[in-house]
């Protein structure tokens, strides 16, 4: 049982009275058990829990004055993932699909799966229905893409990305979530921390459901899927930021870690990896 | 008490085994109660019913092979809205705003309102908060538009019908969702039946929410808010088609009506309508 | 020298006022000459020839009032191309280019070059410099498309048509050639009358300048090159339509046919076609 | 008669061999004519003159290898503009607009006039026809947007500003060009040295074909048109950057200046201009 321990700080200038939500708490699922946490904020300040969209996404909500603001968050995670053999999981057919997922074939402000119907079928139609046209999807989207900072924006969507050929993490899983609900697969966006992610920093990465289970995949491929601690879910980026800023606030420093305190999962991504449902 | 009896046929032609999501039942809320309903789906075929989305839409499924395919459906409901006098009516201050309507802030596949803040701003930002502002900003659309059928299609979204100046009932919705929202008020779309619409048709329009409650309104100005009644509710039209089809089929026939029983609405839009609330 | 009848008839309901620039004459070049042509306007009307853009394409001009109108034309043209073995045909470098020829690597309306660069260079930056990349790019354009009537509008641009992998001849044409600017190859946009095209229609195809000239492509890969007749030359289809109308009128009917009076031209497109340069 | 200084310093840092032409060069017309022009190419280097595009824009072209580069450009200017009062200027009916002129009311890469003719006609289309109409689209355009530096890009187009609200010179040029041509008056973009302009910098203004003349206007509304010295026209942006640089160089200073020698002329926006053309 992997115990990884993650966390962040977050170092804000505020210039107005500001409203933050802070999205970095460790989620905790059947799989992922947050079995210690610590949460400070500097100057000490009471703050709200919220429970936000579908998947109950945990988020620290507070009020602030002008001035310095640092949240310091710090979780120590157990992931009791289901590992499944990649050949065995089916693309779940249609009418098979369960009411709570049906959703996430719906298009979104950054998968914009609505105008990728031929797209995806020319790229992946003519592949083997599966965990694996999944996977294709992702090693497609590795190649295709450049990973490159300051190539793209917080209004850039899949049809952006496909045209600019580069992007960031969170570019790279709104391609794949895309091409995924255009093929009918249900996808969704997941924010979370990444063991052996260089240079450390909050990763975006996404959920295919496949079988009876959502699946964890990496489009950027840089890390291992085993390695991944989940913060938020939804149906992009836009459910899921690191944080959500109403008022006036600079941020002056960002610093992500996560590690791993049992030794158990490769910092790198490996081959034939194992499929990991952890929701 | 009004008593609306509302309802549709959509006869199809399908060419090849086919999945259907039929949007059309009305809903139940506290406040919108369907007291007598009738689905009949020809040739006769089992259907099972889905709640959908964060609203638990009541959506039809059902599966069906080649053929021509028809839906009825009627239902009698008893409206009892929530109705206040606007001038009292104020926005919900952020850090006010529940965990369960904060979702409804973010940008959508249709209301792209992350790209829309200064224009919001340098248009509704000097108004009075509150429900006036709304009512300006669905003033403001249904002048700044031209309703125009054919105008726009399925992958049309706010930020278009901004340049195209014209579209149907979902872009105005669509136009003033996204403009509440970069306005910090939380809004989402609602599909439903509409007394008086003419000619008759499903109708698309949203709800803010303003003090503690989720108030309608229509931008196209076409019908009183008093005569809606609501069938889906979601972020955008992407949560609430009529109509989500899987497979090969064709509409080849829709007749939608709505009818009052007990003549307390007016059918055409009056002036100073009371607020609303139906959720 | 081929020997080339085209021609068309094209049939409008005027309801107003309205002017008429009609872009069908064939051009006049070192290789291509108009050895006898007919115009007739119907009701008879004097026209105008005015001679527009950097290509002085030969454009008729005339007012109308409501009513009928119908034009007729009719061109024989004898074509004498350049006619060159592709592996010859080197590209230009950019220090080479031709002053007159350096506009052709903007980036215009329908051919959005400028945010296609890195796209570009991942299909296209590892081929082999030369006629045979243009050809590699029409190749890949025609096998990435699917041509298909009605999927895209009169502001589909190169952009879009990458995303929805469908458009008509016109977005062929516009695609490779934002590609080709891309690539710093200076592409061009050109209309005209085309041998064996089916259904018979006017045709939007495009050149490429290489070598010291300017050579055709079809990037539908539906007829040869040898059989193509220009009409209109521009930076794309926004210089070149086939009408332009202010005021109002409704195409009631459009033939358009071209055939060749010597048969030295294969109707189909051949394989291993030469290079072939008309301007 | 205005008597101009203006001129440019730009810095280069480059990396590899690569191609400059830089458009910097005072313009000579009719009502514009450099008395003295003093050019500099540090190391010194051979640089060749071309006309470019349909306004002979005279640009400078020239090789390098890696290493510093630096262009000085000085020139003494003449302006001797036709002087108009804007009551007497009409727009020019459709029919009786030259041929020359025609193309610059095709759209263009920035200028998507196609998409925004009922925008332009709900905005303006109640507007008595002439040069104050111009006028009311440039006092418009100052007003909807908002002048705000890296705000935009290099691919921002018209459509774009119009959601952003907001841009730099060449978007605001870009936007009044596009209503100006959906409106059917022609109109080009001109790049030039602005008299007055802080902080000084390369300017990007437009012209408007009315009566028989190309008027000057400012959409920014920063200086008077009576102290603009144009450079390039063209369509838009695209055709008048003031360097385009294939290879790799990066800018790493520029200094641009303009002042008057003769002190006729107001270097600040005066109430009540007259018209100016200098084409």
């Amino acid at each position: 049982m992997p115990l990884i321990q993650a966390g962040c700080e977050l170092h804000y200038q505020v210039t107005a009275p500001t409203s933050f939500l802070f999205h970095v708490a460790a989620a905790n699922t059947p799989h992922q058990v947050v079995q210690h946490e610590d949460v400070q904020v500097e100057p000490a300040k009471d703050y709200d829990i919220c429970y936000l969209g579908a998947e109950d996404n945990r988020v620290f909500r507070l009020e602030t004055i002008p001035g310095v603001l640092t949240l310091h968050y710090q979780a120590r995670v157990v992931l009791t993932p289901v590992v499944e053999s990649p050949p065995h999981i089916q693309e779940t057919d249609y009418p098979q699909v369960p009411q709570d997922v049906l959703p996430y074939l719906n298009p979104s402000r950054y998968c914009e799966s609505d105008r990728l119907a031929a797209f995806a079928i020319a790229e992946f139609g003519h592949l083997e229905r599966g965990y694996s046209r999944v996977t294709a999807i992702c090693e497609w989207t590795h190649g295709y893409l450049t990973y490159q900072s300051g190539s793209t924006d917080a209004s850039t969507g899949a049809c952006d990305t496909i045209i600019l050929r580069a992007g960031v993490c969170r570019d790279y899983a709104h391609l794949a979530i895309a091409l995924c609900r255009a093929l009918c697969i249900p996808a969704r966006y997941v924010s979370g921390y990444a063991l052996g992610l260089q240079p450390p920093d909050f990763h975006g990465f996404f959920e295919a459901y496949l079988g009876d289970h959502w699946y964890l995949f990496d489009a950027t491929q840089l890390v291992s899927v085993e390695g991944l601690v989940r913060i938020g879910t939804g149906r992009d980026a836009a459910d899921a930021p690191f944080a959500t800023i109403i008022g006036a606030a600079t941020l002056q420093k960002k610093v992500v870690s996560a590690q791993e305190l049992t030794r158990e999962i490769s910092p790198q991504p490996v081959a034939n990896e194992p499929a990991v449902s952890t929701a």
